[in-house]
């Protein structure tokens, strides 16, 4: 390239940051106090790392800016917000303009698509994959190898306005498709799979595929076949790897070694 | 902060922009002509305030900016686009990448979520609160004190596409939930409650809660419940008073001083 | 103006970026390698056009950014972010914060509104409208003087997650409204008008209305009347012609012209 994104104009970044070997930040991009950054990190053109919280505005003279940890060999996309006080584990992926509130713990290999809007206070498994334009309402709690689709909300006041905030439950290995609603409190269990245009209003109990408006079972997600040969296609891990940590071998001897 | 938001790195301000005591404007943020700031007022890093109309690209230079008011007292997070020709009562708060065209007058305390996408054209009462994400075609009129959760849309033409251009009216104290849609011309009144994923698509009574798609009357708001106390929590001023004019007082003591 | 958008500052250009006459670029706005930009287009401020592919984060120094294409007399808003490998044809309108990935081919005077999200290697006609906040995903095709309304999806996996990907395809003439949702590999005909809120799950054909969630075809587009005449307003050609070829003078004369 002729003009890279590179070229140190415009950066900030504070003296309190830690930044790890190999790491390379983008032009116009800031970090602010107390952000580390692991080794082999991308952080693109015009990010910014470590926002600070609310208390900022109060008194700017003496807020302390808490602790933001960026895993290694993580890529984030350009125009990324990213409050202080969340934990990434490593290889993090986040997509444009994505905003991530405050206080969110996140395992390793988590995926944060395009204008994500994560409302802090939650819980994230490794492996999550969040498509663009998804928005996780505060105290949500999502395990390990989710996926969820474009455009799905979750919820957490049962009686907006009040004080009450319960966010949803979303199980190991489970889908949530496009267009879905979780409504406060709801606890979808594992290898469940939530189909498009579906309001999830009950709990719903592993393996079970939900549709509709509100959300009813409708089958066993091991019933849901391959559209192009007629197989099984769940539990997914067995027939998909793309970026899994069983890529290249198969979902059965990776979860006998990983018991 | 051993970094602060506030540097005046690369601040733009036009000299017929002005600016009350006591106002903090971020790195980044441009202030085009003829806007006023009231006081005590912060403007986070990388806003564009003043956005200059359509008319501008044609004739730059015989282009005069109409003006655009941001009340005292505001916050406006990093990143929001603010078209001219907008007046914001004291007390706003934006939220980070709102996008708000022009020719739209909003009360006092009114608060505009991430992401949001206000067309413009549009009247807004006093402490209207709209979450992230949430989408206001032209020609909307929201009353006093109403909320307004993600992902909603307010539509506005019957017969896409058309001249005509007819938007929704929302009554005072009305709730509309998450991923609703109301269509053109549609009137919601007071003390409506619009349930989660409902397209309301008729004339909403006041007091009605309304679900579905299309969206029918279910039941009277007041015989909705609090979940956790099993005591009726609506009309919601009664029982939540996080940021209203009543805080720290009663709802009833407020409305009688307040006739 | 006294503050203009086009001062200059901290704009960056490939030295191999083709730069036609009359053309403005906005103050921070990013032009990277092997980009072409028409005869009197303005981009606005802090916009990213010709954004390199991932494999520029593998090897930076060896990388080559493919061909980017933007037609002249296009209006590109602030802020948005287009990456290499789009070709654009003239008379293009992008809103502000659109975010459109590598590898489609738009026709002329296309509109791609704030917010949406075009995830790349799909097909666009002439005339193609896209409103605000519109989600686009791979290997989607869309016909010529289509209109597609905000928070609309098009999705291309029928079994989440696998390596199937086919997108939905939408003919010449047809209306896509609000908080719609095309499933994996739809097919919908001309002159179809998609109702708000419509999840389409089956094929559509020409000139049908579809509703609901799954969608179903209710009636003849035909049959459609305009809200206020009470005559019918379908097809749209006939009564509607703001910014289309035949504004001036009729669709009918205009589609014998172009037989």
């Amino acid at each position: 390239m002729k003009l890279d994104k590179f070229s140190g104009a415009n950066v900030r970044i504070s003296p309190t940051a830690k930044i790890g070997k190999n790491v390379r930040i983008g032009d116009n991009t800031v970090i602010y106090d107390n952000v580390e950054i692991g080794d082999n990190t991308i952080i693109c053109n015009d990010c910014v790392v470590g926002e600070p919280l609310n208390a900022y505005y109060s008194d700017m003279e003496h807020y302390e800016n808490p602790k933001t940890v960026i895993g290694a060999n993580s890529l984030i996309r350009s125009h990324a917000i990213i409050y202080a006080d969340n934990i990434f584990g490593e290889g993090l992926h986040i997509g444009h303009r994505a905003t991530i509130r405050e206080n969110s713990r996140f395992g390793v290999h988590c995926s944060i698509g395009t204008l994500c809007d994560i409302q802090g206070h939650s819980e994230f498994g490794d492996y999550v994959r969040m498509h663009s334009n998804v928005h996780i309402g505060h105290f949500s709690k999502i395990g390990n190898y989710c996926w969820i689709y474009p455009y799905t909300v979750f919820t957490n006041d049962p009686t907006p306005p009040s004080e009450i905030c319960v966010g949803p439950t979303v199980g190991d290995y489970s889908i949530v498709a496009t267009h879905c609603l979780l409504l406060p409190g709801v606890k979808i269990g594992k290898h469940c799979l939530i189909g498009a245009c579906t309001m999830v209003s009950k709990d719903v109990e592993d393996y079970k595929v939900v549709v509709g408006s509100p959300g009813k079972p409708v089958k066993d997600i091991r019933d849901v076949k391959d559209r192009e040969t007629g197989e099984a296609h769940y539990p997914w891990p067995y027939r998909f790897d793309r970026g899994m940590p069983w890529a290249g071998g198969t979902y059965e001897e990776w979860l006998k070694n990983n018991k």
